[in-house]
This record gives structure tokens, sequence and C-alpha cells, in this order.
């Protein structure tokens, strides 16, 4: 979309650090300071930041913030802030909208969602929060392209917000019952993926989890060969072991494809029944691995 | 969009004949064929056709759709059929999808609307309907832009058509039972207009009606000057009269508006009583316009 519009889309990933012994978190990955200023220069129009982050469920930090801030002002950037899952944050985290950093209002667009807020994302609906100068051309595109949202729904979204806007201090406002519903479902999850040797980066925020599956050693051979090995290996487990994942490496960009191919993103926002169903299935399948020697 | 996407647009103007006596219908209103088969060559791409028409009602015949098809055919052309109003025909009028004429089908996209077939337009679905070469373009920008659309609806709408479906020949289904309901509503405002001296149009389909508004001697001095005399004449008519209307030059380019703007689209898809309040206001306008001397 981006090269559509005659820009040039810079691409700097994720890295993690070496991790001993511990759990691995999605607060393990960082931007290195030094490669994200290099990306930026005086032709540098916009930076696109995403936190709570998909897939890998980083919540960006507030002096991790500053950094990307200071470099908006800097070089006099936009920053459009995807914060659709800015509610779905685990205990010791905190969502920060950098909208609210000094200097940052003026030149960030903040994207929320009612599909990811209330699990509802048949819906279809969200919201763009920013300075006048800004979203008048989003409203430009609207006007000219959807022309209007569902208005049904529109209607009971307000009506959600309201409500829950009236009760932010109470365990049952949505705001604060899903993400408590959701920690535990996380940490079933976490263990689940451990207790068949694999390696789960365990999310702070959002409701994906995604895992590193190389120690799996799977029989591809019946695959198309011209796809990453992620792909092949969702579409192998897919249809081997009734289990759907989504290929890491969808996210990424030609260069970094490669580092991720060996991920694939799990979601836990799931009824119990079906994550018992998963249960199973992956109890299973690893004691076919013990029986056969590990090849599955 | 068009001059966006680098393609020259082409516009012509329906065209009507002179009606001495007799009403004045959307059938007057008609291309004229030399001045159709001017605007085609080897560079055209396609051709946008809409009928039921908006904001005139025209119901485009059989032979009037054989004659685009023909040109569609010897240039080669793609025809984008917008046909929203499709079940919205009056009397003694018959709906064509111009998809169904010989060799039509394999160049045509044919679009339908939720919306306009269930009045429920808030509700943002409709169809495009053609080959598979087509579509899958269509689908390709779905896809990356709206990605999908809300499914509750699209749920409701999908058991509404399976309603409506099964009971064609009933006059309760929805199809037969919105037609006859609005043609009274038609004739109504027909009416209406006429007993204030207006000429209005009198639509075959859609639920629009346009009216020549230029025997209405309107003190337009208190608008603003660089606008089209049927902008400023709605925008006086609201404020002062109460009663909105559409400037049909906003449907124009620049080089037919003047041929449209002593134009203004009534929309008469309303209930009973809003129509008495519509009455009630014209009817109050024409008694002060008889005893002033025409100037309002």
């Amino acid at each position: 979309m981006m090269r559509m519009a005659g820009a040039t889309p810079v691409f700097i990933p994720l890295r993690s650090k070496a991790v001993c012994g511990k759990k691995w978190s999605s607060s393990d990955w960082t931007l290195d300071p030094q490669e994200l200023e290099s990306k930026f220069n005086s032709k540098t129009k916009a930076i696109i930041l995403n936190t709570p982050h998909n897939p890998l469920g980083k919540v960006y930090t507030k002096e991790e913030l500053q950094l990307i801030a200071h470099l908006c002002i800097k070089y006099d950037t936009l920053c459009i802030s995807d914060e659709v899952y800015e509610w779905l944050v685990y205990t010791g985290n905190k969502h920060l909208k950098i909208a609210t950093f000094p200097g940052m209002w003026e030149r960030t667009v903040t994207i929320g969602s009612a599909g990811k807020t209330f699990s509802v994302t048949g819906w279809k609906l969200g919201w763009s929060i920013g300075p006048h100068h800004l979203i008048k051309h989003l409203q430009t595109v609207q006007q000219n392209t959807i022309y209007t949202c569902a208005t049904p729904l529109q209607e009971a979204l307000a009506q959600a917000l309201w409500i829950d806007i009236k009760r932010m201090d109470d365990p049952e406002c949505y705001f604060n019952s899903l993400p408590k519903e959701l920690e535990v479902k996380r940490d079933r999850i976490v263990h689940l993926l451990e207790s068949v040797g694999l390696k789960p980066i365990v999310p702070d925020g959002g409701y994906f989890i995604i895992a590193d599956v190389s120690s799996i050693d799977a029989d591809l051979s019946d695959m198309m060969n011209n796809e990453p090995y992620d792909y092949k290996f969702v579409k192998w487990m897919t249809k081997n072991k009734k289990l759907a994942a989504i290929p890491v490496s969808a996210f990424c960009n030609s260069e970094t494809k490669s580092q991720f191919e060996k991920f694939v993103r799990f979601c836990f926002i799931k009824k119990d029944s079906t994550l018992d169903a998963a249960e199973e299935i992956i109890k299973t399948w690893n004691r076919q691995r013990s029986q056969s020697g590990q090849n599955v």
C-alpha cells in the first residue's frame, strides 16, 4: 500500500536478547536504538508503531516510547500508532499512548478497534484519534471509500463504550475483565506449549502467542517447496494434527522473513472447550513423538 | 477516483425530449445514440451504467441497453452496471440486467445493494456479480481495504434474501411490497410538487424525484455567490422552509453542471407523517407566494 502511494517502506525488526534458564518474554524483544535512529532521515514521513504488538505481544515501555517520540520530533515525522490491543495487557505491564508524550499529540494518529476491545472483530468498527489537521485527511478518505460504517453496530458500540467508561474501576468492566480472563488462558497455553518441548515467547499483551517450532522434526516432504518453512509447517499441522496457527513470516518483509520462519503464532482467545481440545491434540502428538523418537 | 487510477473520465449526459402538455417522465430522458458512440474508441476501458438511475429515476429499456451492449462488444469495453435500485421499478416498467444480454456476462460487473433492496442503507452491505476473471480483482481490493463486511449484518441479510427469494410471487415479498408502497408516495409527491407550480420529472424507478425549481423566485441574495444555483437554492430552502433536497449539479461534471443547476432532488422514501409535514410546508409556502406575488 505504501509503495502504491509512492513511499518507500523501511523495516526494522525487533531482536531478542539471549535468554538462558528463564522464560522467554515478549519484553526480551527490543528495537536497537542505534539501528532505529539509522532508519530516520530528512525524507522520513511517518513511523508505524504497534503496541501491544501483534504477533509478539510486546508492550512498549515508557523508555522505548520516549526514544521513538524523540526521533519523531527530531526528524519531524508523523507517528501512526496502532493500539488496537490497548486493553489487553497482562499483570505487571501498562499500556501507554505515545500521543500523550510531550510534542507527540500534534504528530500522532492513534488507531483503536471495537473488534479487539469488545471481542467483536466481525463488526469492523474502529476509530482514529488525532489532531484536526491530520484527521481531516482520514475523513476525506473515509468519505470517498467506505462512506460510513454500519450504523446499527455503531450505536451498539456507543452504548458499550458508554456503559464501560462509567465503570472503569469495576472488575466487571469489560476493559478489566477481559485481560483477567485471557491471562489465565495465556498461562495455560504457555504451559501446554512448554510441555511438548516448544519454546513460547510469553506475551505481555494481546491474545496471540508465538512459539519456535524448530525443535519439532515434522515431515514436510509432501508440502510445496517454494514456501517459507512456517507456511509449510502450519499447513502440515492443520492437515495432520487439526491444530491451526499462523506463519509469523507473513508479518515480515523479504529481508527479515528468514529470521522468523521457524516461528508460528497461536491464538488463545478461545473457549475453554477449544483449549481443552488443543491440549488433547498436543498431548497425543507428544506421546507419538516420544514413542517414535521425535520424528512426527 | 478514475483520475487517481490514471484514467480519463468521459461524460455523456441524458438529454430530454421536449414535452408539451403531458407529464414529464424520466423516460423522456435518453442518451443520443450518435453522441454515445462518439465517446467510444479503442482506448475505452469501461462504461458505467446506472439503471434504475439516480437521480433521474430512469429505467433503461431493452433497446437502450441493447445499444450499450453492442458498443461494449464492438469496442471490447467492460460494463460496470450499478443496479442498486433494481427492485424499485414502478408500474409499466421492467428492470433488465445488461449482464444477461448476449456477449455481456463476461464483460459486466453488476452491482447490487442490501441497503437499497431492504431499506437498510446504514448496513453498508452489497454485492458485485460477474465472471471470475473480473471479480477476482475486486476480491483483491476487498481483502486489502475493508477486509470483510460486518458479519452479523451479513447473516441477517442472508436470512432476508433467503426468506424473500422463496416467496417471489407473494405480494408480501419485500421485492414486491416496497415498490407498491413507494409508487403511492411517488404519485403523492408528484401531485404536491405540481400543485405549487413546479415541474417534476416523474421517475420510473428509484426513490428520488427531480424537479425544475426555476419558476420559484427565491431571494438567494444572502447565499454564497460562488456556488451553483441549486446549491444555493437547497441551502436557502432548508434554512427558510425547513425542507431538504439535494442539488442535482452535484451529480454532474463541470461541462454539464450548468444544464442541471435549476434542478433539485427530493427523496420520497419517507414515513407518511414526514410527507404530511412536507405537504404542509409546501402548501403554506404556496399561499405566501400567491399573496406576495410570487417572490418568496
